[in-house]
């Protein structure tokens, strides 16, 4: 892969330099030498005999960042006042703030949201529960909830490591579908106790979405809190990838030509993702999948799987191929990847059905290069910004709670997951679709409204709504 | 007690109104003649041969509002459009909102924000669990928890019912202090279990503001949770009740010229509030307080009394005195009321010492009608804003919470609840002082800052800060 510059990356370094022809170009020629890419050049200030300007620089990492930095130091003329991280910078104070909906600023405000007025608020909820829908926060707020187990590729770091990602998660469901999430991520790993914390919070929120949780522990804390709750619990990690993970089969059949029915599918990992992806696949008619864990394919009568390994070769790979992942990827139409990093070679493509479809989407280092894959792959999807048909959960998540809230949903159905791939794979129309496209743009305004739309009327009609409680005079 | 209009029982009404002259003159005048007070008069649209306004009304009561409504009903030439209560209509949706600190408007935001930049950020806490403090909400977010049991004066109504207040003090949060205040009402009364889920979701907040939980339970809950979490954990019903109190107390002190240690003091109501407030009172050098309850008089050697009132008989009451309230009340310069409507009566204040001071917080009837009071008291003070020096807990919780948040504090000490209470106290001037005039307005600026900075330094002397923490660079 080549390696890219990037802004998560970027650096703003304050330059002090001596007004001196040609001092800028070897300042420029310096950053350029060690591989740093230049954005903005602001002029900070004007000195005697000297300009401080501001060198926003993206960089491929953290250690060429050092190394300009450390560069530019040796240089005459040149003084380093400061040097900032811009990664670090945003997250200074954390991401989200409280906002209030209403002003405040006398006592008639604080009379009405306050006490004495909202007395008479709290007894109509407290005679009819329901209001709480119309007249709190629950009407348009979820949880953002972690243990902090297993943070991207990071693992088990902890609750308080966890949350610039809950933070960032909140901010996405608000900038995408207006939604009003808050990170709570929580100082226990025990299941009975994870469980226990979100229904005791629950009043406040209208939806639950578990983030980050490390398998098989959320298997059983998404199963009882649905169970348990009488509104959505959805597991990102699960329901979003594979959400959107059909959203790309779905258009890459239409490119390729394929019918669900006849492909062949191979799955590499069968953890939380790999379980939600499969099943759903299976529902969107695909007969034969077969799941490959470390050991290789899954099957019927293979020793030693647990729970959900065993469901798993009890409802797929209908011929019961065994071997490694390096033999039965032999003639497969798709390859579906939510495991690691160069698990597929070169050899393994070349041995794929006619026209293959390859979604590597272990982050940020795919199943196998995509320079690799598409040398021989009619359609590649990652999980990365950087190459074409990024599979990214944000094309789900916000518009899925969006649609989930606008109905009081109580729960989120298999229903309400497919008509949320549908609208995603169809806010590309087909005359547009193309194996480098298709996938919407995260950007696209309209992917959040189309599965909003969608998951309410799935919600509806499979009687999980609560479209009764409704806000007159919003 | 003069019956008042106010905001909270405030209504709009829209009428259409034939274009007659005379026809705004009888419609005020029905307005008027039924106890609604006038505020806005708005032109919401012309019609053929009629007006379509909304008027503001001011009412006493719900009941009154609906007979000014019923009256219009009535009258001809007069249509009544639509009708709204404006303390339901501010709720509707909720009170607060999920706001983003920082732009999510295209990849270079994303990948800084969230994946992939947010990952050195997340492992920049792992390495030091401190830089939840720089680097995530932690550093500026409070929880305001409440199991709903001790809500206002409504009591047992539940945690969907308790939100409106709760969303209502993260309002005063943000609005007097910039503290980010999010409300968890939680599914329990169990005291064990509001310990668990606290502690659990604390890694998300700098601090936890616990509200409306009602006695016995909020003394264990509190005490356990300082105990068991390195954040500050508030009871604002006892403490800050307790600050504002003692405020009130000093000030009033000033006036009447009396000295701490000389006075007698009486407490009605020796639940959450009363303990607080007695504790801080005997902080204060005062030293013969006698609490009543509804049996009367506590002292030593009085039978039947639980932990905390057994605590209180054998810490307060150094005469011993017995007997009800009316015959404790003699000779006290100082009554203090956080217990419920009309306690004492007219003669009990005849029977105070001389220039005697009434604090009778109960809300929204105090203890005694201050009407009354004011023919014997020298200051008079109440939990209501529409007499003078109100005893209002947002004068203190607002300030408290920033001071501790800005320098990390671990707890809140009783040195930093007493400079609170005089940062309160001295935001008057002294030459300003006056039986009418002890405690600040709630909305004035200076208080929440001055209170901060009291708290900030307490906190350090005390040693519970952790200043070496610090945003560089915000």
């Amino acid at each position: 892969m080549t390696p890219t510059t990037n802004a998560s990356n970027s650096i703003i370094i304050r330059l002090k330099i001596s007004n001196k022809p040609g001092m800028l170009a070897k300042v420029t020629a310096v950053i350029g030498e060690h591989g740093g890419n230049i954005g903005a050049i602001d002029i900070a200030k004007a000195q005697k005999g000297a300009l401080v300007r501001d060198f926003t620089v993206f960089t491929e990492d953290v250690k060429r960042a050092e190394n300009i930095t450390d560069a530019l130091k040796q240089m005459d003329d040149v003084e380093v006042v400061s040097y900032s991280d811009r990664t670090f910078l945003i997250h200074l104070g954390g991401k989200i703030e409280t906002k209030c909906r209403i002003p405040l600023k006398n006592r008639d405000d604080l009379s009405m949201a306050y006490t004495p007025g909202v007395a008479r608020v709290c007894e109509a909820i407290h005679k009819n529960k329901k209001d709480a829908y119309k007249l709190t926060i629950k009407n348009n707020t979820v949880a953002v909830v972690s243990d902090g187990t297993a943070v991207l590729g990071l693992g088990d770091i902890g609750p308080e490591a966890a949350m610039p990602v809950m933070e960032g998660k909140a901010m996405l469901f608000k900038e995408f579908a207006n939604v009003d999430a808050f990170p709570l991520c929580l100082d226990t790993t025990d299941v009975e106790e994870i469980i226990a914390t979100v229904k005791n919070v629950a009043p406040t929120f209208g939806g639950i979405n578990l983030e980050d949780i490390s398998a098989p522990r959320c298997f059983e804390i998404e199963k009882r809190l649905r169970e348990e709750l009488n509104i959505p619990v959805f597991h990102d990690d699960q329901h979003g990838t594979a959400v959107v993970l059909t959203a790309a089969v779905i258009n890459a059949l239409k490119v390729t030509k394929k019918q669900a029915q006849d492909i062949k599918v191979v799955v590499a990992g069968v953890g939380a993702a790999g379980m939600a992806c499969t099943k759903m696949l299976l529902g969107l008619g695909i007969k034969n999948i077969i799941g490959c864990d470390r050991k290789g394919a899954l099957y019927t009568g293979r020793d030693g799987l647990n729970e959900s390994k065993q469901w798993y070769a009890n409802n797929t790979n209908p011929n019961k191929e065994q071997g490694s992942i390096h033999d039965v990827i032999n003639g497969a139409d798709l390859f579906v990847g939510v495991s690691g990093p160069n698990i597929l070679d070169e050899n393994d493509l070349k041995n794929m059905a006619q026209n293959p479809i390859v979604f590597a989407m272990s982050n940020p280092d795919p199943e196998i290069a995509p320079e690799i894959a598409q040398k021989y792959a009619a359609v590649i999807g990652t999980g990365r910004s950087d190459y074409p048909n990024q599979i990214n959960n944000v094309l789900c998540f916000p518009g899925l709670f969006r649609g989930a809230l606008d109905c009081r949903a109580t729960d989120i159905t298999e229903n309400m997951k497919l008509a949320a791939a549908n609208a995603i794979a169809n806010s590309i129309e087909e005359a547009h679709l193309h194996s480098d496209y298709i996938m919407p743009s995260v950007f696209d305004p309209k992917v959040a409204k189309a599965v909003a739309l969608a998951v309410h009327q799935a919600a509806i009609k499979d009687g999980v709504d609560q479209s009764s409680i409704k806000i007159v005079n919003k």
